[in-house]
């Protein structure tokens, strides 16, 4: 079954958690109109359904090949990326100014789930692309975003980031790759990187690589590290292609999925590149695209997790097993009570990290912004703290719900060829890539929690009581019980809150030996804190959309907000266990 | 790095949790003498890491191969074969009259979790073998056992189990294959089946078929189905080998994992079989081969995890990234604190999960031998509940150990050649296969709840108080926490089974919407009696395997058993949400 968007849970995604109205207040998006949003959407998942999800399969069996003049795309994916390209998708979050449509971000996200959706493997390309471009505004200098931006922008150019080397993974600090001036303002980059996303191709013309590497006097570590853009291509005065720049791809990794992304080994053998932002600077520069990066795996794994989701649901439709209740033989298998549960808990899962990362954008667009500065600051709290999160939390989900679908597939979910399997191979990057769970896990509880003396997670606990109070207010029995929940789960995070915030500082070791689990509690109450806006919002509502997010946060609430207060402990006494016990049994 | 067999363990678990000295008290073992468990284990240790394992990866990269002669094993698998058919490790548990060394099953299990760790993919040919073997012990007639089981038992040739046809697949009563009786006793079989584990190879000069067909006049659904016994080679008189029998490999699957394990499709076109058991009696015959299958594939669970495990923890003090508490640069990765949870969990998953597949078998041993009818009958209790435990808790273990072992290998973990990328693909297929873990929930609060008077799991919660009560007067401070968790977990445990049997009663939809969270939370518990039990045992004891034992029961108290008073809601109030929202939502 082909993967069709789930245009109502996306729009009312938009409607309810990203809030795109109040995106709208801020006047920074002239060109946002609410009636717009349908037909983007629609079109959106026409170009998800139509072209690019059909050649989804294909890639995972043919994958990217590397031959004598570089990389060839898996097959079909150069007219995917044409069409892609010709429908002007890139350029919607960007400034007109370079050809951009000036959408807010979040708008980009959901078109980026469904992208997603269709072919997580294809959609990497144009998600790096999003990321150069965002770090090209941030730190390039004119004459480099005026030669670059509307290539990259209008997508005639992709964009990679070329961070990691054998031994420079989660450690940015230790790459040796080096740049040595050339006397003209340009740098001469020599160095191995490995693991690049669509490190080559041959869907665009040129590619925009963004590279770490090191001055030669640059200080150890991360602080002696600098960002350089170095095309494949270098690019004339008159903006035509010239030489061919000494950077290739010299192998391609043989992975577990997204075989269609050709995830490349880069040569760089005195490549002419230039530095964006100053010397040293790289670490921040890399931040800007690894934010924006975070939140679109985030949303990568929110897309491979509704593909799976709906796979599983046709399967558990089609599939005829024994008796169910109320059909004596062959029922089809979604009425075993147990298949019902995996699915619902696959709704539930795939709404509450798609909540996640659509909020951690639309803050980000309000934190740009918004006019009252007040507003801009807590929405960049807001979008700091749920960073982690959408990175974290929704992937880990992508792995569990694309593992549910290959669960209810069967025996033929283990099955090599099927959707299911692809899914589940496909999704197991995603807690790994732009900085692992863990990584995330630390980001949380080592600098989010701490930022703005504590100030973001407070203004989120807050939130969460008060929509608890507001569906308590609701005057609706199933939103009465959902605030109890809420109620109860908030506490729970508040008082795990406290005590990695106080072990933080006391011990910090033990601390973060609860980091992932903390992590895990507040991704769960956050999700359920969003199902349960949702619900709110839609009661003024009336229909089955309404009736179904009520549905969505009760259900939730009791399978997963209900096991909160019994988990306190699983962070602070097992975190306190581990630290006495880990050095006796690891050796 | 290749696996080790975790000797010490596998020990302490053969003597903490599946006490072979009562097994040896019965007197069913003559041949059992205690001194002689370390040389068999020590033995077996060295066939898993020096000829089993070796070839695991190799196997993962090639796969069998189907030719027009049949199917050829994986490069290496012929050689392994053989080296374990003449250590006669096949007759381990088996009656002297037909070869075998009348040793307790659990020392076999202890075996086969080895083989399971070294290469999966080789182990489930003998454990197939294994099933054949019970299924004709337990159905065959005097002539069949005496022409087959010696040879099964020698290992000279390998058996197999054919239940699975395209829409018979967890409903064995949909199949359709036929055996039109020949007028000479024996009949001809005429269906196509698939899924056949290692169906055809060439690594025993035959191949045992058990198949379930069904006769002419059969009843529909599952009371029609019979059990037959089809060889590769037909049987000569002097028990020499025959013409080819009418059954072949047609058709190899594509899949995720074991790879060298061939997935076959086999077709039965007129082939000559003979019935075991009486008519319409395949069911029985199945469950017999199946509750086998189903602490064995627990057990490959156990195996894999291990594995993984293992690979995991080399990798961890190995890589080297960033700084870490008392490390300036370049420490090693588990110095960290959130590796190291995950080293922790991973090790206490593995030995929980290993207590409750051992504890199955030995319950088996007891259940089959003990002298007094009494102990028999509880014992027979304790294997029907803790069966669907160690194949559905262990194989999510393994799902989960081997997740966290990929996560910990970082981008390297997804690189399709890595050995933890193999545990991984290969782990996926055990909560599948044998019945799926969502059937295992079922059997586990459908049948095994209610079996003597819900007798099973009062006897295993009382058992677990009085460990609780055991390790509070252990006059130990960690026993005396570790009490508290064990005691709260039992009573939630109690709080949960008295809904769920009250539930099967009144409201059986909704109580089976909570199976799998139940089944969850069962084995959650069993498995840190069963480390509690191995930590108090130990304590008479001195040393480092001590010191192991209680920090293992301490960190899993905390992490696991402190979670389970949470969880009682997520049972059942969820399985009621569940029951009020699904239509809405599924649709």
């Amino acid at each position: 079954m082909p993967y069709t968007a789930p245009l109502d849970q996306i729009a009312l995604t938009l409607r309810t958690v990203a809030r795109l109205g109040d995106l709208a207040a801020t006047g920074a998006f002239p060109n946002f109109d609410a009636d717009l949003v349908e037909p983007i959407l629609e079109e959106a998942a026409k170009l998800a359904r139509d072209v690019v999800a059909p050649v989804n399969a294909q890639g995972h069996k043919t994958g990217a090949k590397l031959g004598p003049d570089g990389v060839t795309a898996a097959p079909g994916l150069k007219n995917v990326y044409a069409a892609y390209r010709e429908g002007g998708w890139m350029g919607l979050p960007f400034p007109e100014q370079w050809g951009g449509q000036g959408l807010p971000r979040v708008l980009s996200l959901a078109v980026m789930e469904m992208l997603q959706g269709a072919n997580a493997s294809f959609a990497l390309c144009p998600m790096l692309s999003l990321g150069a471009v965002e770090a090209l505004l941030a730190h390039g200098d004119e004459a480099q975003k005026t030669t670059y931006l509307p290539k990259l922008v209008s997508g005639e150019w992709t964009g990679t980031m070329n961070l990691t080397e054998p031994q420079a993974g989660s450690d940015v600090g230790a790459l040796k790759t080096k740049a040595i001036p050339n006397g003209d303002g340009s740098y001469a980059i020599t160095g191995q990187k490995i693991f690049i996303t669509w490190g080559d191709h041959d869907v665009a013309e040129n590619i925009v690589h963004l590279v770490l590497a090191r001055l030669p006097d640059a200080p150890e570590g991360s602080r002696g590290v600098s960002l350089f853009l170095a095309p494949k291509f270098l690019v004339n005065a008159d903006g035509s292609l010239g030489e061919r720049n000494k950077v290739r791809c010299i192998g391609l990794e043989h992975k577990m999925g997204i075989h269609a992304s050709p995830t490349c080994v880069m040569e760089y053998d005195g490549a002419t590149g230039w530095l964006i932002g100053g010397p040293n600077k790289g670490l921040a520069a890399m931040f800007t695209m690894m934010n924006s990066a975070r939140v679109n795996v985030g949303t990568q794994g929110v897309g491979i997790a509704e593909a799976a989701r709906q796979a599983a649901l046709a399967y558990a439709r089609d599939r005829k097993q024994g008796a169910a209740p109320g059909v004596d033989s062959a029922a089809p298998i979604i009425l075993h009570p147990d298949i019902r549960r995996m699915l619902m808990n696959m709704e539930a899962s795939v709404q509450a990290a798609r909540s996640i990362c659509y909020a951690c954008a639309a803050a980000a667009d309000l934190a740009e912004h918004a006019s009252d500065p007040a507003v801009r600051a807590a929405a960049k709290l807001r979008e700091d703290l749920l960073t982690p999160m959408a990175k974290a939390w929704s992937t880990d989900k992508a792995v569990e719900v694309s593992n549910t679908a290959v669960q209810i597939h069967g025996g033929m979910g283990f099955m090599g060829e099927t959707d299911a399997a692809q899914y589940y191979l496909d999704a197991r990057i995603t807690p790994i890539y732009e900085g692992t769970n863990g990584i995330q896990a630390i980001d949380l509880v080592g600098r989010k929690l701490s930022m703005g003396g504590g100030g973001a997670m407070s203004a989120m606990l807050d939130d969460i009581r008060a929509t608890a109070r507001e569906a308590r207010n609701a005057n609706h029995p199933h939103l009465v019980a959902i605030a109890d929940r809420l109620d109860a789960a908030a506490a729970a995070l508040g008082e795990a809150t406290t005590w990695m915030a106080a072990a933080m500082k006391d011990k910090r070791e033990t601390a973060l030996g609860g980091a992932t689990a903390y992590a895990r509690l507040a991704g769960n109450v956050v999700g359920g804190y969003f199902l349960t806006r949702s619900a709110i919002d839609e009661l003024k509502t009336d229909g089955p959309l309404r009736d179904r997010a009520i549905g969505l946060a009760r259900f939730y609430a009791e399978e997963t907000l209900s096991r909160a207060p019994g988990s306190v402990a699983g962070i602070s006494s097992a975190a306190e266990a581990l630290t006495d016990t880990a050095d006796l049994i690891l050796g």
